[in-house]
């Protein structure tokens, strides 16, 4: 079967998360919809490089779409930007190898929280930041966010039901830093157990305010207890910006038939 | 009666415009309405430094709020943020000296229409902006812009049904700049009349599709018919980005019982 890469952007707000849910309007469901009627109703597939939540945005989301029939990029693009609802985009089309599997290649994926400190909300934002107006100190949740880079047993940082088997997993680089009314923590990594970006975020949150001390997130990994860590901050706030993928399996992946994969942020 | 000086902004999508329209949802009936609120149910009436249309978005407007009794800055403050509804933000509340009037006081407002010219549109500037997915000359646009700059009869440049008692304007500053994946059209002057800058940006676009010369703002001028411009661009991409409000009327200003005043943008 022909196989496409997508690559996409979604506002979450409306949706379910990525992954087909009976009932539910899901970004997967959004789009093998409107895939199967570009190609005259035969049945589609969409795979992503990871699953996000229900609200989380994506700026930027790679995915393997296989359809039963071969059809020009340019009408495959043209066709979904059609029938997509304006909170999901397409950016590019491209056909790619049969074997295309954006999990198993996916080499690196950055989420990044943003938070908007100031005391009046944004119209313009709403929706697509945590507004927080009360002062943090960037500086000791930077210093925090240091601890949690590395290889870890990140059980204190997964949500109840998260279904990973277990909660081992390696984040390259995480910082805070102000831009201009906003604070962003970046996360950088391959691999994120379910609601990992929104509790960092939530402990961070806390170490800012100067509720939590700027050991919070090393105490957190040591104590490999979900108590030890902070709330989860709300999913509205959370944007993969950027799922990297390569040009073939990485090192050590899994096969995409290992289940149940990683739920991502 | 106090007055009050509110900085504003708001997402312009759900508003029938500023004024006050029996029966519509307007951004003017929204602030009054919660401000009397604030105030215990006493009336309250609130002017803006100009009108803007249904669905232009406003970045940073300056508005007088007349209240029958005082409160503290504080309390407006919140009490406006914790009524309104998301799409509109209050930035600041100030007291304000009792003839402040920010029509006549007002020295000075920027415009800005923006354009996302790239083919996919964006999820998250849905709304809020024009998606005019065709390679356009902003080299031409900018030059054409130039011509739009001074003291002009703008009858070219005017809603049919615009009030004004005449079409004489003078704008101090027209460019056009690329800005990433957007093209941005940003126009400066005091005062402008109904859908002059969205006419303004009609024109350009066609300017820069080549659908029109780089001489098309300088004939329509002259034409002083609004069959010699363009068309009027959607309300959507047009943003007041602010209006500069000085300590005292401007020269020549005219007091604040002249009707009808200006429609802006």
């Amino acid at each position: 079967m022909p196989v496409y890469r997508l690559d996409l952007a979604w506002r979450g707000d409306g949706f379910a998360g990525w992954q087909v849910q009976p009932g539910q309007p899901t970004v997967q469901g959004a789009i093998e919809q409107a895939l199967s009627r570009v190609c005259g109703g035969a049945p589609a597939s969409v795979r992503a490089a990871g699953r996000t939540d229900a609200g989380v945005h994506a700026a930027h989301q790679v995915a393997a779409a296989e359809v039963a029939v071969a059809r020009p990029v340019e009408a495959l693009h043209r066709g979904l930007l059609a029938l997509l609802p304006p909170a999901v985009s397409v950016l590019d089309v491209q056909v790619a190898p049969e074997d295309f599997d954006p999990r198993a290649w996916s080499l690196e994926k950055h989420y990044r929280y943003r938070i908007l400190t100031r005391r009046p909300r944004c119209p313009f934002r709403d929706g697509l930041v945590l507004h927080h107006p009360h002062r943090i100190d960037v500086e000791r949740m930077a210093r925090a966010a240091q601890d949690a880079v590395g290889r870890h047993d990140f059980s204190a940082f997964r949500a109840v039901g998260c279904g990973a088997a277990h909660a081992v997993r390696t984040i390259v680089a995480a910082q805070v830093s102000a831009a201009g009314d906003e604070v962003h923590i970046d996360v950088h990594g391959n691999g994120f157990l379910r609601h990992q970006v929104r509790i960092l975020a939530g402990t961070l949150l806390e170490v800012g305010e100067g509720r939590r001390g700027v050991d919070a997130v090393q105490q957190a990994i040591h104590a490999r207890d979900r108590a030890a860590a902070g709330p989860t901050a709300p999913a509205h706030g959370l944007w993969l910006m950027r799922a990297a993928v390569g040009a073939g399996p990485r090192a050590g992946a899994r096969p995409r038939t290992d289940e149940p994969p990683d739920d991502d942020g």
